[in-house]
């Protein structure tokens, strides 16, 4: 399924083989989500090829079967890394050092120097969160204040003072993972949430921006002001203490909504000035989806965020930090036995040289601005089916609203262009970084046959 | 670092190289709690060798540098599976099926037909909790009752009733992980659980036998029918309903504290009378370590558990389970990006092929039998410093009590055998499955010279 240019779809999608495979499959691992099965050498298992705009949901940083991926995979140090699978904490392999230093920390966002490595975006997000809580605490106890004999022993039995309540803020719409802590921060869809107890924590609205932009230059400020005053209000008028406060600077499951600067730049003030732990959940924006490494990166913010989380593009997972503060005061408090995964963190390791030496963000940038263009111009062709055109100067991360989304897909994958929704209408652009110049017409092509059919 | 004879220590542990990579080490990734560093490819990094009975906390299944494992490392479906990582949920690739069925499959426990993928032993409970959780709901609402709005609205806003006051009951001195779910289930000691936010579920009393056990029948089948009865009395009385309940067969991190068949029949009869799920964590204990692939097929159960959890020696993650109702009502809501990494699942499926071909549990069983006795003869001649000895039967699942159990770790690691402690007295034997009769002598030789030094 390489992102090339000889599409070609010769059955229904998914295809027969595709059907019977999924069912097979079905009889001991669910596969009632399966859009097609997938020879990944090759194909699809009908023989269909797709332009992917989707990109196993936005995880695919640099193409499938990319040569530097496959030289990583092929290195010594990956086969021993598979084989020997260390509890990384305790016994790390002499080039560890050098894997995080020359890899992921290679690309850490200014300002944080530091980095604990996880297995998902999930673990991530909770990592951070534990890591804010943590350092709560520690603040509130005292600097050198040992932990009491109270403390000691209700923790064990979930109880304060041990196991306090406190909070973590996060938004209407977000989505930060399905554990238990992360998926108390998603708020994005009742599939995700529904059924699963929740820990009693702040959201606030997100604010809901009107397109063209330019057009509705006031009211997107007012909304954006009101969004921060409420940021306020929950921190100082919460039932418990907000440790952190977490935010997507995309927000991507919940429907590709954004926000000005300006607001972040607020967020970052009021978490700074009421000593909240500011978080930026990267996992689906890092690794160069926004035309910069960092999504955070657009903000020109006045001091970094404390923590910035990272997964999906990554291919591995963690989050990069810079206050020692936020390594807690003993050992073996932020810990577990593998503490991510050494053989992915080489794949990664690979990964951010390839997009450093081609500046594939650089690219990234370049190519969603010509697409962006091209977009606009279909959304006057279609103006019913293609609304609230986003993303501009945020690279290739761009969506629209439409009726239909699952509609429109379903149609672009007849037309050889694997694509995905989010929200609950919004069609989603999700390319790799190799999507060039190249991809664009066969991409418009597809999107103005599929919505002049729908329409 | 591999399970070989020619031992040999030539600095002592840590020695300078490893405390000087350690310590650059931690100018970017936290490093308090590193043993040594290693070259895994050989030794530490200081050239000294060791036996390993601890095995990267209990996680390698079959020794370092294992062939059948470089083979599966090389090989071009794990090429395949690192480079083009999957949405598996949605793309899973045309070998999914068959990775799954020769592999994890192919050892699943009697009665569990169905598997679900995770990526460490945390999430996999925190999974399986949210599988209770779901079925626990779906019966309530009852089969083919659709969400109501409330439900829907409700939960996004972590509120009842889409956010349910749900349960799961654990033991005092369980471990089963560190997400706020598997958390808020994990009893075992403050470094684990401090500061963080915790779900206000029920803990019971694990059975505290005492030793030998031939001397103390009439008393621990007592201590075992109280435990019994508080279960019943939590599971009834609780201030909200208990969806699931999760146990150890060996507590593990908290102590290796066993309790005997009868126990775990009784958990079996509670819970299946009260309709809670029972979930058996063998994250630990699974692959082989007790001398049967898994550690509950010791008890001869009336029924199968609903669910088993594994990771660590399956180099890998996820839960078993037989009944189809565990698979939620919709598609999506046991989800996530990634679902496990088909990486570490194909590494698992060669571990699991290797245990069964050369039937290592039962060779675990053979040289554990074996290994108890000269243990026994060791409790004798040193009885101050090997009490409560505890795990005949089990295989190399071995332990005893120690007044000071960092100390004696110590000095085994100068004698170049690198081993671990749990609970707060414990000296743990977690010897991989490739140990064989020959490794038994050089043991009993350290522990025999360490044990002496420090009388």
């Amino acid at each position: 399924m390489p992102a090339v240019l000889d599409i070609s779809v010769a059955t229904t999608v998914p295809g027969p083989v595709s059907k019977q495979a999924a069912s097979q499959l079905d009889t001991i691992f669910d596969s009632r989500a399966v859009h097609f099965v997938v020879d990944y050498d090759k194909i699809d298992v009908d023989g269909n090829r797709y332009l992917d705009v989707y990109s196993q949901i936005a995880s695919i940083p640099i193409g499938y079967n990319n040569p530097a991926l496959i030289k990583a995979a092929q290195s010594p140090e990956l086969i021993s890394a598979l084989v020997n699978r260390p509890a990384i904490g305790n016994f790390p392999s002499s080039q560890w050092h050098d894997i995080l230093k020359n890899g992921l920390l290679a690309a850490a966002p200014p300002g944080l120097d530091k980095i604990f490595t996880a297995q998902s975006g999930s673990e991530a997000n909770e990592l951070a969160f534990k890591a804010a809580f943590m350092l709560y605490r520690r603040k509130q106890r005292g600097e050198g204040v040992d932990w009491s004999a109270e403390e000691v022993s209700s923790c064990l039995n979930n109880s304060k003072p041990g196991s306090p309540d406190l909070a973590i803020l996060s938004f209407a719409n977000s989505f930060h993972g399905r554990g238990f802590g992360s998926l108390s921060t998603t708020r994005s869809k009742a599939v995700h949430k529904l059924d699963i107890p929740a820990f009693n924590w702040p959201q606030a609205p997100f604010p809901a921006l009107k397109y063209p932009l330019e057009k509705f230059q006031s009211e997107n400020i007012a909304e954006e002001q009101k969004c921060l005053a409420k940021v306020e209000e929950l921190i100082t008028s919460w039932h418990c203490p907000v440790a952190g406060l977490i935010v997507e600077p995309i927000q991507s499951e919940g429907g590709d909504n954004h926000a000005s600067s300006t607001f972040f730049q607020g967020l970052r003030d009021i978490t700074a000035k009421h000593g909240v732990v500011m978080i930026v959940d990267e996992v689906q924006t890092g690794f160069g989806a926004t035309g910069k490494f960092w999504g955070h990166q657009h903000w020109s913010l006045a001091s970094p965020p404390d923590m910035v989380t990272f997964s999906k593009k990554a291919q591995t997972a963690g989050y990069f930090f810079g206050n020692p503060m936020l390594i807690p005061d003993k050992a073996y408090r932020q810990f577990n036995t593998w503490i991510g995964d050494p053989a992915r963190v080489i794949m990664s390791k690979a990964v951010v040289q390839e997009i450093l030496a081609k500046d594939l963000a650089g690219q990234c940038a370049r190519v969603g601005d010509i697409l962006y263009k091209e977009l606009e111009k279909l959304s006057t062709k279609h103006p019913k089916h293609v609304q609230n055109l986003r993303g501009k100067g945020k690279g290739t991360y761009i969506a629209f609203d439409t009726e239909d989304a699952g509609g429109v897909v379903k149609l672009m994958k007849q037309q050889g262009v694997n694509i995905g929704t989010c929200g609950v209408q919004t069609v989603r652009l999700r390319p790799m970084l190799i999507f060039t110049e190249a991809h664009i017409a066969p991409l418009i092509k597809a999107f103005d046959q599929a919505l002049s059919t729908i329409a």
